[in-house]
């Protein structure tokens, strides 16, 4: 487990500033119902969201590089655990369970546990075609992107539709290899 | 200052569910960015960030109150003290002090000790007239009309704007009596 996670989610969350979950909860309530009042089409506001939340993880991730003492990951594998377990408990204090991977290795799923923006929302029927939380997806995307993974983030299941749990699909389109500043015959 | 604040912020701030500083002041940003994008006029951001704050806090006033134990204050002063040393720090993590009463106790300031809010900010010149924290004033503002209290709540001082503290201004403007199910004499 060691090097998998230098410092586990857990250390990591104690040693990092926070503020109350209630408020980041209704703070995020008021963004999407700003959204939905100013864009009208869901779709649109879906959108909107994974935007904000893709701007929020490129900015993200330096974050929890620094704090997190986490060094490169061998593998699309290694990289998905490290978001599960330390990444999802550092920013929002919660786990998820890394599932459904593919033979090639390049897509799988987190199913949350828990799920702190979602408290006491409800959808009205006017909302159903809403990714309520699609700002997570975005900052996934955006945290990944940084450390040269282009990929897909989506939502499979999402309680507020009535499924049975949230889950998240991740999947590796394009892995870029990192340039260095200099050549190695220089 | 036991019957002040029955819990310290410190140990409130411990009990309550967290997300990380961070995530919320980048939420926060995206919020802000949102609105000077969608509503263009610096005032009208204003008032919608007082508005949505005012949503937010007549919510957050059950959660204070559930938590805190803190139990009903004998006067403003004592009010303003709890949402210095007690509401702040369980919502932010963070105190004020305060100070400038005027003579009639209805009017003091709160002088933030640290604002999470503005965390890597800067205002572009385009935004100079533009209250960034205005959420946090409509807050406080929603959380004291739920317990009867009628207030103005105003930025004096502001960072962001070149001032040398973040100062909010309390006025109490009516307090409502309570009223009961019931009739004295029933």
């Amino acid at each position: 487990m060691a090097p998998l996670a230098p410092r586990s989610g857990d250390a990591v969350f104690a040693n990092v500033e926070r503020v109350n979950a209630e408020l980041f909860t209704l703070t995020y309530g008021a963004i999407v119902r700003q959204l939905l009042t100013d864009l009208e089409e869901v779709e649109e506001v879906n959108k909107q969201l994974d935007q904000m939340g893709y701007n929020i993880g490129i900015r993200l991730i330096d974050e929890f590089l620094a704090k997190s003492n986490v060094s490169r990951c061998v593998d699309f594998k290694e990289t998905a655990d490290v978001i599960a377990k330390v990444g999802l408990k550092m920013f929002l204090g919660v786990t998820a369970s890394v599932t459904n991977w593919d033979v090639d290795g390049t897509s799988c799923s987190l199913v949350l546990e828990d799920n702190p923006l979602v408290d006491f929302v409800e959808l009205p029927d006017t909302c159903q075609g809403l990714y309520y939380c699609n700002i997570l997806s975005g900052v996934i995307r955006g945290a990944l992107e940084m450390v040269s993974m282009k990929t897909e983030v989506t939502w499979v299941r999402d309680m507020l539709r009535g499924d049975d749990a949230y889950e998240l699909r991740l999947k590796l389109l394009k892995q870029v290899p990192e340039e260095y500043p200099y050549k190695d015959d220089e």
